[in-house]
């Protein structure tokens, strides 16, 4: 029998869950959920049924899993403690300054419920924490990096959307090769965020917009801009069109680190995600992370969980024997 | 209360064992049992004992997890099931092809005994199995490809050694530099070992050897370097004592998959290890998973695991708590 999902919220996250879902024979997507009329929501789902946020609850025995695709700023918070009394969830809540806080009103319920929810899935937080936790567990003295991009920063590109004169943006984070191959270098050199990354934006002007007034709003845009090396580019809207209509992100998690009764021997641990879809990669995170939901709630247990406290072998559709034959 | 640890076998593991204990303010090395007479092994260590391997039941009660640091062909088959009848034991068995066998015949003892076993932890097995494991979960549609060094492998330094009139020898396994940007390009090549790797050789002749002769031997040798692009250097005995006496190795895991509608999405998954020491970088990941093996005794769990079964929190000295405010 097929694990049973459902996705509540049809963005790009939700449409990417959608997709994933069906690359994995061992599931089944069977509602997707909506706060905007059912009928107006077209999906790409032949057999999933589209049904109204509001009957949430009716579904309480149809689902296996449920995967949260909102935001982390007002969805989640409200949404996944709510769910959770439901259903075994997913969510990739992202706001790391507020993971404590969410993680206890999701385990309140969880608990209660005896529902099994994973919190902040995705790829950062999500793999790039584990990365980062397994590195540090192994090598205790070194130093930890983490890079980003090169890939589309959302909220970046909506900070140059919202200044006068701009019709459409785009802003790329870079990471700064230099600095990264000081870290690879074993040079373990001291890193600011700025240090790391460069920005590059994408602008479309609107008719009659003065590119060098908007540029100059840009660059000493602060927090967003004015400490980073920020590059503009002015582009007509069938090149936003042709260069610019996809999500791709990525980075690096690195620890550099020393062993030996002299500390004389380094080593470097890397781990590198180029993606072309931000969306569609965090979705197939997700999606694994709904089969170990399924296969823990199975297991009789309940909570809140984060990916560091899920067996790797949960993930995988493949049994323990298969996973030991094959890719130990 | 530290976690009292007890080392088997103090080669190159054994005392890269040692010195991770060390960095580990948690745990605090209590015995190391040699086969050798311990009146005559002098080891690192100011206050651990020296034990006679004869002696291993008695300190039933002084250890919290027995690292078991022999070699996979003969002394793991035999000891790690027989320590699991008093101690929670980890080893780095790694021979892939036998480990469904190794992991039945542990799985029995640690059962009966109520103990936890860990096998086949290190970097391969270990870590590049985990992150095939991730990575397959999460692109379920995709490549896998596995690189191994720039490194020494032991075993073809060995076959080296065997050849007549061969002092000393050193052979580096290289990753093929062409191969690795073409799966990094999102190629999908098809590639076998041969193809992903050339071999360098470091020689120290015996006096009056042929090189030219030795040089054909090495290079015609059937499996180990027949059919590979091999180079050989002669070099002094004082060259290679310079240098030539460390253990570097490492690798890349990488996977490549799609996503999306229509597969239109890729992503690259990869996961990078460059190491000064190879026997002290698997001895840093032993010891965290002996911290593993601990937690999961105390919390109850029994019988044979693998990196596969272990929840990633486990292997970190810091609460859930701390793991979620630093590291999520």
């Amino acid at each position: 029998m097929s694990i049973r999902i459902g996705i509540m919220g049809y963005g790009n996250l939700g449409r990417g869950v959608e997709c994933a879902v069906a690359q994995n024979p061992d599931m089944e997507l069977k509602a997707v959920f909506t706060r905007r009329n059912p009928e107006e929501l077209q999906i790409w789902s032949r057999t999933a049924r589209v049904v109204s946020a509001d009957k949430l609850a009716d579904w309480k025995d149809e689902l296996d899993v449920l995967i949260l695709c909102g935001g982390s700023a007002t969805d989640l918070p409200k949404q996944t403690p709510e769910c959770a009394k439901y259903f075994n969830v997913i969510d990739s809540f992202d706001t790391h300054a507020r993971i404590p806080e969410h993680f206890a009103d999701v385990d309140a319920e969880a608990k209660k419920s005896g529902k099994v929810a994973i919190i902040s899935v995705g790829w950062d937080p999500g793999l790039f924490s584990l990365n980062r936790m397994y590195a540090n567990a192994i090598l205790p003295e070194g130093k930890d990096y983490t890079f980003w991009g090169r890939g589309v920063s959302q909220g970046h590109s909506d900070a140059v959307r919202r200044i006068p004169g701009v019709k459409d943006a785009r802003q790329y984070t870079i990471p700064v090769e230099s600095a990264l191959e000081a870290v690879r270098a074993g040079e373990d050199p001291e890193l600011t965020t700025r240090d790391k990354h460069t920005r590059e934006c994408f602008v479309v002007l609107e008719e009659g917009a003065d590119p060098a007034k908007v540029e100059e709003e840009i660059t000493s845009m602060p927090n967003y801009f004015a400490d980073y090396d920020t590059t503009v580019h002015f582009i007509t809207e069938e090149e936003m069109q042709r260069d610019h209509s996809r999500l791709p992100h990525g980075g690096f998690v690195l620890r550099s680190g020393v062993t030996g009764r002299e500390k004389e021997n380094r080593h470097l641990i890397e781990y590198t995600l180029k993606l072309d879809s931000n969306p569609e990669f965090t979705s197939s995170v997700l999606v694994a992370y709904a089969r170990a939901a399924y296969k823990m709630s199975r297991e009789g247990l309940s909570g809140c969980k984060t990916v560091f406290d899920v067996a790797p072998a949960y993930l995988s559709p493949k049994s323990g024997e298969e996973l030991r034959a094959s890719l130990l």
